[in-house]
């Protein structure tokens, strides 16, 4: 039996003959290992492990897991909009077009959706860039949201939620070797699919500092001193902005977004804003300012210049239809022979998913006055954004009468991001098993609690400085509880350490 | 007003400075500039083209455009199964659990799924790997159709369509630099999403050629002559294997499949089944057969050790979804830290959209015998399946009555390969026009039928034959239209260029 294996085989206990991998950690896509995504990291594990342990009968020192990790709002309760959920239904059985107790204004957006697909069916491929009618209601949404800045529908791309479109954008802007390489600015704290898809693209991160001490605000002369330093090493290329913020949930003002266009012009950098929590803001005084709108608003001199990517999704906002995976992009001033190339990539995949494209749909064209949904829609809505703003306002105060946390004000989207301290002899003790201090916090809390949170060092924050990222979707009682087990936590935690 | 102006700026016509673009195409990502598809091609931009004028009243040799381009079944007039349907519309709109018109197996398929979903509701972020449920469902569908041969949910991975399945696995092989950079065997002809995400990764394509002879059978010489060369400048990881096959419809034989399996064991290649129309299959004496089963029935020396990753769709076969992107990948004997990497890797998008991974469940999980749904749904698919294998026999034939077009079986999958003649003086023309032969055929049949079929060009075929590819999908009366209509321009286009 015994015979000579080469360097690919080897002998397994039993016996037998066993040959290595074909592909290996040592022999697979290097850049794919650098990819880090905290909000599914490890601790997200640990959750799921631990609501199985539950459902086992196992003991914990909590009765159930708090997923306060992701912004998945109807995981977490939330109600969908009735009549997106009609559409929907109409659209995927069109035998209900026929049942009297569909609402006709629901029935009539479906029949403008199934004209527009290929034998009246969700099940057809659409257009690569997206269902032309589709892209036309999109543009005239963002129009009236821009006080009738024109938007072409043709700029329109409607993608596989707002990741997507993201990852598309980035694809088309690296290139590069050494000093050359592509470098793309991102705010830190960041949301990881930045981070993760740069990795993987292999392109340079650079990273700008949002200011917490001034509510998260980004400066101008921090984003100059970031260009400056990455211009050593990297060819800078694009800057990202995600407003209103994930993880730190500020609001841009009008001002800043005019000086960002400014500093994007003057540095030749290809703007990226992520605005998916649009609809999120619940500061007085706050305001969403689209960059498209400001930019317009800034003359030729830019509007006619500067190259801009807006993305926007079905997954925030007051609709929280994450699952359906739907979103846009809108491009300005692209060179046209980079918009073909853009519209030859999206098309090696298809299609984005049709129900979501579908759903987009109805994000942009909701309900009017007087169709017979528009009431029902707007109470539906409301109530979801009050109760929103209320959250927001209850998680900054319950955290900040905690001692060693300090939160800044959640003025919009669905994150607060609190900083917290964490005592020396903690640190220590993350060191000692490898794991961010924070993170060593989080894991801790969730043992304890059964609240899942992210570590701040999951988004990136600056050195010394340590976070967590919360959501603000459970139910308002439940969140009452939820801070309350944190701050009991931290009270705990603290004394435990010092 | 005239300034001195750097080499970024340049004034337009009316005195405008205008800044060059940040992006253009001479420094966007080179890797994108390679990619091609021809699925969704120029040919098929003049058709939509063609659609609009004629929409808009102008005069045409034709009264409407046919595109018969792209697996498309919905658009092509193929109705979706009732209780698929039923079962979206309810999870869309839980509603209508309680409306006695639908089937009581539609509502417990639609709990079942609802109840794996965060919140009962589909706008929920699934697990990234897929609703865990569902998983399951897909394992005990792969356990039944190979006789028994265990699967484990744990190697489920659901997607966004296959396409999405096949990148990520190209994505994790992708390695090396000069000589040693990865390279991945691919069929010619092949379905170009392969040749696409090859070039987007920076792999080496390695082509082996199918036996158009032999009714476009795989030769394990061919394959062999293919990896001998490709070490000389690359190192070859993978291959992969399109069966049923798209775009040229033959169907592997159980021999043929065990002698690729030895051939990638021998050679250490990962291999890849795309076996998106593993129900379609129509001629007699042709059957399915999984790489999966059959590696399962080599024995261990095989079935423990071959890394295999086959992937499955919602989009053929007998329900032709395409616009829901469902799919699924089945991996085995990948390496734990590899699928660490993968699971890691596709947590970055959050999930595959979760109306697809519902429309998958159900189609692993359809009605079983006894339930309200099951002679109507096995009526549907019966129908769906005949009239596809009626029109598959139907293409063959017709196609092989016309002088200078040769069509082999169409055993299975949707389409028909034929080679075609084209005339030496037409060859010339298309040369001076900078089109590929069977392009400057394609667009001529296009603007004189109205029909959009593929150039063979697209997919690949030996240098100096010409192909088309074209779907089986319009119903039999238009097919039959389609296909005299092919015949009298083939025979028009000859006459002209003899």
């Amino acid at each position: 039996l015994f015979t000579f294996l080469n360097d690919k085989e080897k002998m397994t206990d039993n016996g037998m003959m066993s040959r290595a991998k074909v592909l290996t950690i040592d022999n697979m896509n290097p850049t794919v290992k650098k990819v880090e995504y905290a909000v599914r990291g490890p601790i997200v594990q640990r959750a799921v492990e631990l609501e199985r342990e539950l459902s086992e009968g196992m003991k914990k020192p909590f009765a159930e897991v708090i997923k306060a990790n992701i912004g998945d709002a109807h995981a977490m309760g939330q109600q969908p909009i009735t009549f997106f959920r009609q559409v929907l239904a109409l659209c995927s059985y069109p035998e209900l077009l026929s049942d009297s107790t569909f609402p006709e204004d629901a029935k009539s957006r479906a029949c403008r959706i199934l004209q527009s697909c290929g034998g009246f069916s969700m099940g057809s491929y659409s257009a690569s860039q997206g269902i032309d009618s589709v892209r036309q209601d999109v543009a005239q949404y963002i129009q009236r949201r821009d006080g009738g800045v024109p938007c072409d529908p043709d700029n329109i791309y409607l993608t596989t939620g707002a990741s997507d479109g993201i990852v598309t954008m980035l694809k088309l802007l690296v290139c590069g070797e050494g000093t050359s390489r592509a470098g793309v600015m991102i705010s830190i704290p960041q949301y990881p699919l930045y981070s993760a898809a740069l990795a993987e693209l292999g392109a340079v991160q650079i990273n700008y500092y949002l200011n917490e001490e001034a509510c998260w605000s980004l400066d101008i002369p921090e984003l100059q001193r970031a260009v400056n330093e990455a211009r050593r090493y990297c060819n800078p290329r694009a800057l990202c902005i995600i407003n209103p913020g994930n993880p730190t949930g500020q609001v841009q003002s009008r001002q800043c977004i005019e000086d960002v266009i400014r500093f994007a012009a003057k540095e030749r950098l290809f703007l990226m804003a992520d605005e998916v929590y649009q609809d999120n803001v619940y500061a007085d005084g706050c305001q969403f300012h689209s960059f498209k709108k400001v930019l317009f608003e800034m003359g030729p001199e830019y509007s006619e210049t500067v190259e801009l990517a807006s993305f926007h999704s079905t997954s925030k906002c007051y609709m929280g239809e994450c699952g359906f995976r739907g979103g846009y992009m809108e491009i300005i001033n692209m060179d046209d022979d980079v918009k073909a190339q853009l519209t030859k990539l999206v098309s090696v995949r298809l299609c984005p998913p049709v129900p979501g494209q579908a759903l987009m749909d109805l994000v942009v064209n909701p309900p009017q006055p007087g169709e017979p949904s528009y009431n029902n829609f707007i109470k539906e809505r409301t109530a979801t954004l009050s109760a929103l703003a209320e959250k927001a306002k209850l998680t900054e105060q319950v955290l900040n009468t905690v001692e060693g946390i300090s939160c800044n004000p959640v003025q919009g989207a669905m994150y607060s991001f609190p900083r917290i301290t964490i005592p020396e002899k903690a640190v220590q003790e993350a060191a000692e098993k490898g794991q961010a201090p924070d993170m060593f916090y989080c894991m801790k809390m969730l043992e304890e609690t059964g609240i899942c949170l992210v570590p701040g060092s999951g988004f990136g924050q600056k050195d010394g400085t340590y976070h967590f990222r919360m959501t603000i979707l459970p139910p308002k009682d439940k969140l009452q509880i939820l801070l309350n087990n944190v701050k009991e936590f931290h009270q705990r935690f603290t004394l435990q350490y010092s």
